[in-house]
């Protein structure tokens, strides 16, 4: 074990201050603008959606992340920004401004995220005026706050930090993300905010978040709709006083577990709250023919409408398993397949458990809030491990209403 | 107008007969085995799923395709017969055996079809049964009844006819279809038989069945699962007496026109009766940067479970519309981007609709059982048109509950 679980969330490590307001941005009564600020000058790694149709934050933060320094990060839920043209960038900027004014921070160094409807123009006074409280009530406790303030249609939010020791300091890692509809890998409608107060030399901080995006928030899929506003975000500000790490450090394993520890947590949090989710499934495909062909078929039964109803219907239905392999477009050999319910085989080579075993698959289905499948293609050494959830009826529900 | 519709499904045709039985497959009650029956050697074409796990029936008739002829097609729901190994095969083989005595024709000119559910043993006996009961009974106008043997969660059976003239001859083109889920281009849970009365040489037949199936059953998504046993055939036993048709017959594109007419009226009735949807809309890619990128944004929408939701809540939610767009891998600009309900737009390079137009669009989504969608990516030429539906609680409903 080379962490521990901690209280909080982006504000456990040292130095990092948040806050969440009631804006009005959207809905009275709700938190809807979250601050999260670093009390010195933190190097910041991200990556985002990559979606086309980027939104306005997201070509703001990805000039910032690119020049690599960062204070803050001022976040909205109500509305994402996104399809809005110049204005939509304007006005983000607008916001920017207001909340590196209030901190008296310079403006290329506040980072901005949104998250809601497409579309609509960003209530840039509301916003604004949302930074400035945040800036007053910025406190060391505020990390919940701020993550009730990024939610969208989650049920609750979705926090966790780790400590680990590295120089003989112990530094920590938190973060905050919400999700919970157009989720899939590359990313998601899906904002995470990860702080810690690990130094961590810039080029070294970006290689630990992509490789960190790919085995948590790219492994999670709950619809297979890709948004606009996908960012990661993560912030390091130093002050635990260890080394500044690079790869070549002899602890870097160390941080790059912690950080993916809280990454996964985080990811699987939101496959768990996904949009009416009764069921976390875990989709575990072995010996496929390549790694490339793995991930084809993981992707496929993740995304297919019809294994995602079987789940919810507590219906041991492998036969939808099988067939979104074999439209995969990997190779799938059914002479060669097994397919597992927990460590119950459904499907053997051409070989159909009997009435018992389906029953008793069935009883793994409805006794489990999480159970795994596996899919054996039995080809090749190819493998992909994803995280997804069922399609009930309140999915339907929630997304049916959404903006009527 | 090259042809007029006319009465009946594959019995329209001359020399065609078929018949409907209620043999048992899986439940009491209901027609599940289907004859159709060419009284001449005829002449066959035709096309199949590319899912890798093909279904023993699939196999069977691959094989009689590439041979080019044959006399009859047997056809079950209740039992897909896919993954069952060297057994399926072996089961198909007997029920082929089973109606080509009763027939008193060549067994390799037996076509075979199955649908239902992936796995379980086909019941060969009762097929066989049911074989020899329809060879008993088929009739002229036994066209219905072999319609409704191969529906499953299909609400109603879906036939249509046409005839044109020929070389001053009659000819007529008649099909029955099923669908309802796992539809999808390249094909779906589909079966369609199609039958002639045109004589037509067998690479023209071939050549004829690809071009329309691509026009339609390839134009269908309703979940975007894509099943193990589509088959396709068309059945042409030249008993209109026209001389054999080819591309370079002078009136090959009237041939041509009927038959996308009978098989793109089938293809939309199975959206039209697509599981649980309560919405047929119509996805018109225009102007994208490349034919291929019009597809991959064309296919984007009609799978995205956030874009179905929407229709079938009536919320002119154009947003999910241009992120499915941005994330098809096609290249797409927001800024210049227009997106139609109907005539009305919703988006416009930038600008969004007033509330009260969408308000206009939400009354034309109330209002029609069927409207389209048109994207306008102001890049190029290219074009696609595709045909899908909704998603709703039915959609769920009907495949929670499929096998249990």
């Amino acid at each position: 074990m080379h962490f521990t679980i901690v209280e909080g969330g982006v504000t456990a490590p040292k130095g990092f201050l948040a806050a969440g307001v009631e804006a009005g941005v959207k809905y009275a009564g709700r938190k809807d603008v979250a601050l999260i600020y670093s009390d010195t000058e933190a190097v910041v790694a991200g990556v985002f959606t990559t979606n086309r149709v980027a939104a306005a934050p997201v070509l703001i933060d990805r000039a910032i992340v690119a020049k690599g320094r960062a204070r803050a990060i001022l976040a909205n839920s109500g509305c994402a920004n996104a399809c809005t043209g110049p204005q939509g960038l304007e006005a983000a900027r607008h916001t920017a401004q207001a909340a590196a004014e209030a901190l008296g921070v310079p403006v290329d160094q506040v980072l901005v995220c949104s998250t809601g409807v497409i579309g609509a123009p960003l209530p840039e006074k509301i916003i604004a005026t949302g930074a400035r409280l945040c800036a007053q009530r910025l406190s060391p406790t505020g990390g919940h706050d701020a993550a009730s303030a990024i939610i969208t249609t989650d049920t609750h939010t979705k926090e966790y930090a780790v400590s680990c020791e590295i120089d003989g300091k112990t530094i920590t890692i938190g973060g905050i993300c919400k999700g919970a509809g157009m989720i899939e890998p590359n990313m998601a409608t899906m904002l995470a905010f990860l702080t810690t107060d690990a130094a961590v030399v810039p080029d070294a901080l970006q290689t630990a978040v992509k490789e960190t995006a790919d085995a948590s928030f790219n492994k999670v899929i709950v619809d297979g709709d890709q948004s606009t506003n996908d960012t990661f975000l993560l912030l390091a500000n130093g002050h635990a006083g260890n080394a500044p790490l690079t790869p070549t450090h002899p602890q870097w394993e160390t941080f790059r577990t912690a950080l993916r520890e809280v990454a996964v947590h985080l990811a699987k949090e939101i496959v768990l709250d996904g949009e009416g989710a009764t069921k976390f499934v875990t989709i575990r495909v072995r010996r496929a023919a390549t790694t490339a062909d793995a991930r084809l078929i993981a992707r496929a039964i993740a995304k297919s409408p019809l294994a995602k109803t079987s789940w919810f219907g507590l219906d041991p239905n492998w036969g939808r398993i099988i067939a979104a392999a074999g439209y995969s477009g990997a190779a799938v050999d059914d002479r060669k397949t097994r397919i597992f319910y927990g460590e119950i085989p459904a499907y053997d080579c051409g070989t159909v458990a009997s009435k018992e075993t389906l029953d008793n698959i069935q009883a793994l289905m409805k006794n489990s809030r999480a159970f795994d499948i596996t899919v054996d293609l039995g080809l090749g050494d190819g493998e992909e491990t994803l995280f997804t959830c069922d399609f009930s009826f309140d999915y339907v529900k929630i997304n049916a209403e959404y903006t009527t």
